[in-house]
């Protein structure tokens, strides 16, 4: 038996300023493309990687879609062989969730090409297998659970793994500045303080209930007051330039939210018209072209479905 | 003009465990009764307080009612006389939002009977004047907000005001227990202390969106595993005497949850059927029985509805 089957998974925004390690949402490009082929040759291979400009491994235990895959392997007790193409169509280090969307994309694809022996919900946890690789050993699912099933996510918990997709009404884009510096997820994770005062802890919780109350009953008004970091933002906006310039300006330009997409130092901003999400984008876009730091844009709807089989 | 009401206004309980100083739920009972009369003799009198063994001031300014009913007659404007007589038919300082209950009965009757210049979500500042008289000075809307308007309830944030409601078709009911030991609101708040760890702070704000988006779709078993409080219960629960042992009694015989409602003493247990939640609630009162400590016991449905007129 040879067949092959070629898969979408989607770059995401985490954290959305007030849930640090809990909520997600996926976009609709950038992301990548992953094709894997079911061999007679046993074992693991990947045969190739673009978009990536050789940064990443192609041994399958140093690759997040390679390890992914081996957790997933080992659990079916798969006994054929696996060639998987990697196409990166997203940055690396960009606070968008890359290592998650290649992970996803390859557990994704092996469980359609096997006829879905798993939900995807079921599948998050051998994703997080893979996307341990780039975290510093720490498992994190907010990445893959918003690649995985799109929309908006939350991870209530990663031991035992606990997640769940906010069901919403809303039609929400979402301007997505990366400005060209990197941030590596460990690093940013050790520079955050390990306490936090009681009453902003307070604040984040009052939000995170919000927030998903507004996304359930399509109140934008209640999501926009939500969408608001008191805890991680100030101790990571330093490391992104023009930060608080940026998401003033989209605020003003009519954001719903804005903020710090995961880690970053790419800076999210929510909209409930495509329209406006493109014109502030490329204002926001001009700030960082004002310094001379090559800046991407993404503008790209709310993507409600989450990994996709492309053919 | 001479005219009266009589209203209740239902105990409620505060934090349901994982949100401290944002969530609530109405009692069916306990709650105040509150008789209010419109006279031609100016100022505001609070004629009688029954049921509070005179623990309490009948000089309005210090009194959570007559507070709340000063701060709403100064907005309206009001230049007629208000006698009010006070029901306590639940204990003070129990953590069951006595005086929530006594300052939104005051207001929510002068807004009946004056014909409804307020909604209700408007009423809960004036009822909030009223209870900082209890609180140390701090505004507080938790208890307010769920006594008002009954059902689960959260407060995102209190300056500006801004609370909701969390619909859900779940029909709830609580055992609650009442050790006779006093713990009073302000008291129990300086015990806390000011800093959290990061990483309980983000299981906190995981589990209130994980509550909000259980009530609203109806997933008890998630409800459950949502109401946890790694922050503020390991600090308080030393000041109730057996609590850990009432709770994991609780837990064993199916209580969805159980906590300390507010700051206590009294403990919260919640359940999906009544009969098991007057089972279990009685066991729970052998415990305190067995130390010979005093022990009140209440089993009532959430109150959906909040404060109500009675005639």
């Amino acid at each position: 038996m040879e067949k092959s089957i070629k898969v979408f998974a989607p770059a995401s925004v985490t954290n959305v300023s007030c849930g640090f390690d809990v909520f997600g949402f996926a976009l609709t490009e950038p992301g990548d493309e992953l094709v894997l082929r079911i061999k007679n040759r046993k074992g693991l291979h990947i045969s190739s990687i673009t978009g990536d400009n050789g940064a990443l491994p192609t041994t399958p235990e140093q690759n997040t879609a390679g390890k992914a895959l081996i957790s997933m392997m080992n659990e079916l007790d798969f006994k054929m062989g696996i060639e998987i193409d990697i196409h990166k169509k997203m940055p690396l280090g960009s606070g968008l969730g890359s290592s998650a969307a290649s992970a996803v994309a390859a557990v994704f694809a092996l469980n359609e090409i096997l006829e879905k022996p798993f939900t995807k919900k079921e599948l998050i946890k051998y994703a997080i297998e893979g996307e341990k690789l780039t975290s510093g050993g720490a498992p994190h699912a907010d990445n893959v659970t918003a690649s995985m099933l799109g929309g908006f996510t939350a991870v209530k918990s990663i031991l035992p793994l606990d997640v769940f997709k906010i069901p919403t009404t809303l039609k929400l884009f979402a301007a997505v500045v990366h400005p060209q510096i990197e941030i590596k997820t460990a690093d940013a994770r050790k520079s955050l303080k390990k306490e936090v005062l009681l009453k902003n802890a307070v604040t984040h919780w009052a939000n995170t209930a919000a927030f998903v109350y507004a996304l359930m009953t399509g109140d934008v008004k209640l999501l926009s007051r939500s969408i608001d970091d008191v805890i991680i933002e100030p101790q990571r906006a330093g490391l992104i330039p023009k930060f608080f310039e940026a998401k003033e300006a989209a605020l003003r330009g009519g954001a719903i939210g804005s903020g710090i997409s995961g880690s970053g130092p790419s800076i999210f901003s929510l909209f409930d018209d495509f329209n406006t999400a493109h014109q502030i984008g490329s204002e926001l876009k001009k700030i960082y072209e004002q310094i001379n730091l090559r800046c991407d844009l993404y503008i790209s709807a709310v993507n409600y479905d989450g990994a996709k089989v492309l053919g």
